[in-house]
């Protein structure tokens, strides 16, 4: 049995992730779909909109057939640490090639600029500083150091945010000398961070996102943009619990968590540098509500998506020292759930694989595991008091999901 | 002019109150009354129903002259502690005298009952031990020990709470050679920890808090036990912030930082012994409410008073060598609110005090001034969005209240 791997986060799964799935199986000739997805906070410091179960079951319905979690600490992180774990899990689980989406859509011109700046490499670092000390962003600092290079232009646009993850990837499974094989799809219609619905029926997660939050979820609206499991699910889980996670859920306990916690300590929070924690809890005195408190926090040094990972940390009381004893690579493959081909896949493989496989929670106590189960508990922070001790409880009861089909 | 020195948490302001406070009066024939007063954390481990500025205007409009802060780190704590750091805010605060409240009623039954310890101490301490040792709590095993030794009935009964905090306070003028003379006041018809009413005008703070929570504040309920000021105080507290305080309405909070904090740091609190993290954090993941969450973790060992302060401690996340660094006597003055005798008072007076007044809070920075600007921030977490930005920013912006009569 071939396995094609993804890198996802669906939140929420939707028709471009259908199409991306279906056409990274076929590139591939693959006969079973491997995903790494995101726990119940993501990529870009946000709590997902809905838990990282009701996500697995998404996935599960619309063609995956395993879905294994990114822990926390691979995966609100910058692009090059998150990359690093999914292809770390991913070649764990015994993949032969990793599919992912991208602007370029040609695998060639990743492998080429990938070269281009091992070449460049003095030039390039000796750029990014030169930028950093104007006083912007570290990923404007790379966009702009690498347009500076004589030449970038014939290699890949690095200012489009699919192309900089999947340069990630690759250079990811070059420095794991992993055997995964990289693949590429163009991206359909939709740019990741398009607002507006742009297509008939493909749409971006954050457009989606943004017409669930401001419709309060009348579901024709995004009806036409996902698959009918996505739209049932997202109807079954605002009717369990009422609605869906969003940062200003959190902000009551962002904020007190920020007025609890001494400054000598708010230090010791992972990402927290150059006195951020004076500005931070300068904002949460200040602000009545989450994107109030952004905006006050925001400088030209630091990325919106920097700001909301530092301040998921501080949510989760992510300590830097937590953080640097984390291992470079995967150290387990936590099975969200799996269809029946998924579990046949398992029973023919899993003996190959270099990394244990958790299934339940009580079998296995690892320190970093503990992260996860702490993040998971916090996400069920937002739900009203009788669920939420339900939900807290969940992390340690759920077994995987089974999809039958 | 001649003062007076009361200890008082006036949660609310009552009758009883009000006769104890013009008894002192009379009985050491002052001109001015000075009271000191818990924060907005008091020394059973709860939040005050209505914030340290509508209690100081309590106090004011109610016959006293003077409010000074207990800080919290002797507020939130045992009796000893509690006694010890009042007795010297008065004594710096120039009283010539403390007058309390007790069931006694009889100063000398205090002077006796403590020459009577010194001379048992050996037996006493043995006796707390053996008690101990049974798995009871300390202020039980206090109590069965006293019982214990031969003579004791002569003397002050110390079960009886009031009794226990006069003693506490005595001992305290002893100890800190203070020149304050005790003087005690019997008290009238309600005890302590009364939940009913027992008297036409008389009732305990306890009781006239049940009614404000089970009756949603119909004023008539209990305006036959409170002065008018604290009826009208409390009615505009409502209006102006919606509610009263109490745990139920920290619940999330608590729960939050409980399932947030490791096990590591929750033992590093203050006042977490002997493995109560693990208690108070599978208390804390299973319970929907505060309520539900003492029940479970209440023990022989510890009162509900003790796992209540400790609770308070997680609150603000107090920890262990924040308390261990505190002095044992009052370093400052917090000047919450005085009248015009008051005033005069102060004026005529304050340059013999030997301790500093704090006025405004920008003007004074001490470590341990924070962890009261930490309590006062931790206090408006209860209060919706807006009003609570308010409150975060009005603990440095308050002058101390002014009251004319």
């Amino acid at each position: 049995m071939k396995a094609v791997g993804l890198i996802v986060e669906y939140n929420p799964f939707h028709n471009g992730h259908a199409f991306h799935l279906q056409a990274s199986k076929e590139a591939a000739n693959a006969d079973v779909v491997i995903a790494v997805m995101s726990g119940n906070f993501l990529q870009r410091g946000e709590p997902a909109l809905v838990s990282k179960w009701y996500r697995t079951q998404m996935a599960l319905q619309n063609g995956v057939d395993l879905v294994f979690e990114l822990p926390y600490h691979f995966a609100v992180q910058k692009a090059e640490t998150f990359a690093s774990g999914a292809v770390s899990i991913l070649d764990a689980a015994g993949c032969e090639s990793l599919c992912f989406g991208s602007e370029s859509g040609d695998i060639s011109a990743f492998l080429q600029t990938i070269s281009f700046l091992q070449e460049k490499q003095g030039f390039f670092n000796e750029n990014i500083k030169r930028h950093m000390a104007t006083g912007i962003s570290y990923p404007k600092a790379i966009s702009l150091a690498y347009q500076g290079l004589s030449g970038a232009e014939k290699f890949l646009n690095l200012a489009k945010p699919n192309n900089i993850l999947g340069f990630q990837y690759i250079k990811a499974i070059l420095e794991q000398n992993s055997k995964l094989e990289p693949l590429t799809i163009a991206r359909k219609h939709a740019d990741y961070h398009d607002e507006h619905f742009a297509s008939e029926t493909i749409a971006s997660a954050t457009s989606i996102r943004k017409a669930i939050f401001s419709e309060e979820m009348e579901s024709a609206n995004i009806g036409q943009y996902v698959p009918e499991p996505t739209n049932r699910l997202l109807q079954q889980y605002k009717r369990e619990y009422g609605g869906f996670h969003c940062w200003e859920r959190y902000w009551d306990l962002l904020q007190y968590q920020l007025v609890t916690t001494n400054l000598e300590e708010l230090k010791e929070i992972y990402e927290m540098e150059e006195g951020l924690e004076n500005r931070l809890m300068a904002a949460a005195l200040s602000s009545t509500n989450f994107q109030e408190y952004m905006q006050r926090i925001k400088t030209k040094r630091y990325t919106w998506t920097r700001l909301q990972r530092l301040s998921v940390h501080v949510l989760t009381n992510t300590k830097k020292t937590e953080m640097k004893s984390m291992p470079q690579k995967a150290a387990y493959l936590r099975l969200l759930g799996m269809t029946e081909t998924g579990k046949e896949y398992l029973n023919k493989r899993k003996k190959q694989f270099n990394l244990p496989i958790v299934a339940k929670l009580s079998a296995f106590k690892e320190e970093e595991i503990i992260q996860d189960i702490k993040a998971a508990r916090i996400y069920a922070m937002a739900f009203p008091k009788k669920i939420r001790t339900q939900m807290l409880l969940q992390e340690f009861k759920q077994p995987p999901i089974f999809v039958q089909k």
